[in-house]
């Protein structure tokens, strides 16, 4: 396929499903142009290459826009594939299935539940469900991570892999959930894999500097989305 | 891999997820056994191989389970392929990332209306809320069908492709819909690319005897399930 300089990420900081993306490009090593959007005012070049979804992350390669961040993150990992390229799909197809199985997981039960605390709750009670909608999530996600990884560091075969990437975009607002509720979601006491793997994660040289930890930066920005309309991110509540 | 005389496949013979299955394991010349879960009353093996989710489609290959619709047919694909089988995603990564986009779309859009007109809708103002919603999404697929397929005669590059199996699996549901509110969801004069194409698609040999088209049989059906609590199928809105 083509080569990786004519690589442009339209995205925005605090999108867990740009962030995903972001991680995937460092760990493929593949330089490229990342083009910060305002959510309030998009661009022309994100609404005509994601007429559909008018949503961030957009990856354009060549020119050609790939859109949905689970699909983007299977593309670069087709596209730069090879010995010299660390693999973010398992090579095997059903550790592919599993992996496929547990990422669809996170953004289907996950992703409603940040949604819920950060943007959709309209009072404590609904926060509340929210939180233990999402803590059940990582719970069952401790229990796959046991599964899954038998000791290694991460759900990746051979380091941080598809399920890494699908989850650890949300650490950032994590942060900034724990802030908001006076409590950790992925409580070290409840979930200990997860707590350990997040550190593991958050350190990793992939991951520097594009998942956010300034709860209070996130916070101030989730207060200038909450009277915007909630195609913000993917405009939708899953995957 | 392994060859193919070991596939189980549990399943509901009105559930889109696992429609769009059966006519891959179809499309494939797979032979398989079919074991049709009662939803009311799930057998042990569907729990012991899905313990996260539930819900059918669950496939067992050599006794080992996948789950999720849309990851099980990637994972047939990915295993039976070859020039002896038609393949269900584009050989080329974009044409592929194109079709994931789309098979996305429709579990996130179709899906979650075909819920809230059959199960979730409390009121005839809520239905005809879902059924504007279905129509919409349907649009924008006709515009999708004729960007993707310029003339040929489904989505997918040779044939029936990914996107066509998983928007086929709920043209059984759309006969009873149209019964229910007297109208068609597909209708030839809104998106005559999708009636053309939904004409071919339920007459192709590998969905004969899988696309249910039996309207007051499925209306029964759903009269048994509306009681029922909501994870019958995919225990979610989407994908």
């Amino acid at each position: 396929m083509a080569g990786s300089g004519e690589l442009k990420l339209l995205g925005a900081w605090t999108s867990p499903f740009v962030i995903r993306v972001r991680v995937v490009l460092n760990l493929k090593s593949l330089p490229y142009e990342y083009v910060e959007e305002n959510l309030a005012s998009k661009s022309a070049l994100l609404l005509g290459s994601n007429p559909v979804r008018k949503s961030v992350p957009v990856l354009l390669h060549g020119g050609r826009p790939v859109n949905e961040s689970q699909v983007i993150v299977q593309y670069i990992d087709e596209v730069w594939s090879g010995a010299d390229r660390p693999s973010v799909l398992p090579s095997d197809s059903y550790e592919r299935a599993v992996a496929r199985f547990w990422a669809a997981y996170v953004d289907d039960k996950v992703g409603p539940a940040w949604l819920a605390i950060l943007f959709l709750s309209k009072t404590e009670e609904e926060r509340a469900e929210g939180v233990e909608r999402a803590v059940a999530a990582l719970e069952t996600l401790e229990g796959a991570f046991a599964d899954c990884t038998k000791g290694k560091p991460f759900f990746g075969v051979d380091g941080i892999g598809f399920v890494d990437v699908v989850l650890g975009g949300y650490l950032g607002w994590f942060t900034a959930i724990d802030k908001l509720i006076g409590r950790r979601l992925i409580d070290p006491a409840r979930t200990p894999l997860l707590a350990a793997w997040e550190q593991r994660f958050r350190t990793a040289e992939a991951a520097k500097g594009v998942v956010p930890n300034d709860a209070d930066k996130l916070l101030a920005f989730r207060e200038t989305l909450l009277g915007a309309p909630l195609d913000i991110f993917q405009n939708r509540v899953t995957l």
